[in-house]
């Protein structure tokens, strides 16, 4: 039983997210499907590519990325198909992929096309239905990429993140901000080391865990991503800091 | 492997569902269990009504609906099993099915009353666990409908739809909004035509795809049910023309 | 295929629960997964020690139950598996076993601490995937519970409900707030008697099903867990009452 996990901004009030599962379960009944996230801000292909980034590499080899932000729909954009050496993701050509793509290989990749893999009548509107859940069921049964259309080349994209290994001050900006309102950067540090980020007017010391801070303070600590990122001990970051997606931080790595 | 489809308006914070899931599980642990939503508006057997027929068609033939949005609960109002060709729907007697079975012949339909296939335990407050999720899941291991009460007759409901084919100014009204704020009428369009829709002030031309408009700019598109609805591109319809669940609007086709 | 129950405060915005998904079925991919809530109020231990109570009776014989609700992270709070006669609970021994203890026989405890079972590089912020996913894994094929770390002895939690048999007056105090804003109490209910609940200026009577209340006015009734709760017919109780969670209610039986 193989894998599709499936990352949309539709939500779970609409029934849109169990018709891309119905469809699914009608074409490859063996698969197992698991959510990444509906709850992705409406439209918002950065936040999707994050959060893909964030937990693709914990999925068993040969799992079916199947991701629908799709501002596009219906215009001219392209579907993505794109094979590495684990993984398969299917997505439209809008830069959702770039943060995943930085970092692997690309065996193949092709633009989505042949029709007799599609559901009979394509909407207008909700290509994720028509398109993509039949195409990802497709592939759970083993029709191969080539079949789906001709191949394309697609360039390897530049990474969003800051190797930190140095001492210096490094430039940066918040990537992201979670359900408990850390703030993620894009320093990546493979190792802790004494550092501070600068955010507004905060000096925040870099710790090792939650509750090295006292209750209400900031503290900023190396991730579950390998981020550098900035909480708030029993409290929200984001609020206390009033920080948006983008806010730009400095980190003085001593 | 068969599945059972859920659809509820428990939310998914209070282990509700999960309650429900643990009862199928207990009782006929081959079946997987789909989400079909479970943030319906508390009690809002309308909005339920069509997110249910948005997507039953997508499911696998000897799907199990079990659908509890249920305001009657512990009250004398009725639980209700229907047959259709290819389906199974499990229900309070509350409209709930009506918008599915306008459009479905009933095979067969029973009050589900047999209290051997129900929890030992019934309490006045959640059918949805003590008798809904172990009627399904006896459904599931081959109990035929006539176990689970007597036969009743279903009237087959009015559709709520108007079909829209030759040019005439049609009216009706806005019957669901969806989490990006697209507004959806019940105009049903098989065939795009040449039309306008009218929204208090707005004259908003039907186009093909979201992407046809400007930023910011309402249009009005066959959505993906074969309904007319109304968007924003980039933004949400609901919140730029302040419209309700129920505003009436015409359409103009020419 | 066994079952594993999750119980998290992380949302399904971020793509934490996914994460801890994808290790699930990387280490023990026969294993199917329900999700009991991941909407518990971040860091609300007793939140979630309500909900897990609520559910976990309803789940099938060898469910393994891995909970996270982890304010301690990263410092040096203990995670503890525990086995009853039925099921496994995996947590941090932070209290949010105590509801669900407070009415099991322990059979075993240990705590977990056997870093051969984790994943090979631990945060210091996410150890639900990078230990508690991971250790469930193990426990889903058979590893056994004296394997993951040393026995430990846990006292048996006392239990936070309040049997109501007799008559007379009883205090006590609301314990949870569901989405429907019903009021949920700790007194326990074996059969319905004639009661009132007074909240406040409101005396509320106890009645048989939310069907008894007119349209806008409270009721007390035994819910569906056996605990009194207040509800208001077609409406909140919580929106009603302006009551908070802690607040003090009595109970007065005739």
């Amino acid at each position: 039983m193989g894998l599709i996990a499936l990352l949309t901004d539709f939500g779970m009030r609409d029934g849109y997210v169990a018709s891309m599962k119905a469809v699914i379960q009608s074409i490859a009944p063996e698969s197992k499907v698991i959510d990444i996230s509906h709850d992705i801000s409406p439209q918002n292909i950065e936040e999707a590519g994050f959060v893909l980034w964030t937990a693709y590499r914990y999925f068993p080899r040969k799992t079916i990325f199947a991701c629908v932000i799709d501002p596009g729909v219906g215009t001219k954009r392209n579907l993505i198909a794109v094979k590495t050496r684990d993984y398969l993701f299917l997505a439209p050509d809008n830069g959702l992929l770039d943060m995943v793509l930085s970092e692997l290989e690309i065996k193949r990749s092709v633009r989505v096309m042949r029709e007799k893999y599609f559901l009979k009548n394509v909407s207008n509107t909700f290509h994720g239905r028509d398109i993509i859940a039949p195409i990802a069921s497709h592939m759970m049964k083993g029709v191969k990429l080539k079949s789906f259309g001709p191949s394309i080349t697609i360039e390897k994209p530049k990474t969003p993140f800051q190797q930190v290994s140095i001492k210096g001050a490094y430039n940066g900006l918040i990537i992201y901000i979670d359900r408990f309102g850390n703030l993620v950067s894009n320093f990546k540090m493979n190792k802790p080391r004494k550092a501070e980020l600068v955010i507004g007017n905060y000096r925040i010391p870099l710790q090792k865990a939650y509750g090295d801070a006292k209750k209400g303070e900031p503290l900023a600590l190396v991730g579950s991503t390998g981020l550098v990122e900035i909480a708030v001990r029993d409290g929200s970051a984001k609020d206390l800091l009033h920080a948006l997606y983008k806010t730009p931080v400095t980190l003085n790595v001593k």
